[in-house]
């Protein structure tokens, strides 16, 4: 299977505004921003969708959600609030298939998130 | 710190609409729906926000996404899409302090998030 953009991000290969990683996770601006800050965290581990995700991933999953946290409070968005999206599939909008959770904040987000 | 209402549902306290759980994790229908799809996916652990979230939680965490995709799958919104959604903090829309994802599908899904 090629690699996805954000797959070639993780290795390098495309380069992205990156604010965080470690040896399993990137963070890095998303280039569509819809709110003041708007980041996608990734795991370097080429999982598609959320759903061919396993049980062996829950460690590297939660780490996600760690990262997008230790994102926000570096943007100063922990406190005034964030909200993390993750598209799964076409019809939930997902247009890159490599699992990324968005992390969206500086601005009021409106209910319903979409 | 008393109990929020998903702490007592965890606890089964308080009845919910309840399509999973395990020793650790709590899936229910969401009282207030924003999708013919929308179910909620707490940790039994009474964890405020993801800021809260420790490194040691991270299994814990990923397996709130596991979860997630396993009730959707159970819905039948795996391959139509679902979105999940977490709010941190009152900017972000959250409500009650007691960490949970929104599993949102069974409709199109709007861009922004909110």
């Amino acid at each position: 299977m090629p690699d996805t953009i954000f797959g070639q991000i993780a290795k390098g290969e495309v380069s992205a505004d990156i604010l965080y990683q470690d040896e399993e996770v990137v963070a890095f601006r998303d280039i569509g921003p819809q709110a003041p800050v708007h980041v996608l965290v990734i795991p370097r581990k080429p999982i598609a969708t959320l759903n061919e995700a396993q049980p062996e991933d829950a460690e590297l999953l939660g780490k996600l959600f760690l990262v997008a946290a230790r994102v926000a409070a570096q943007e100063g968005i922990a406190e005034s609030g964030y909200r993390v999206v993750v598209n799964c599939n076409a019809g939930a909008g997902q247009t890159v298939f490599h699992l990324h959770l968005h992390v969206l904040g500086g601005r009021p987000m409106q209910w319903p998130p979409g």
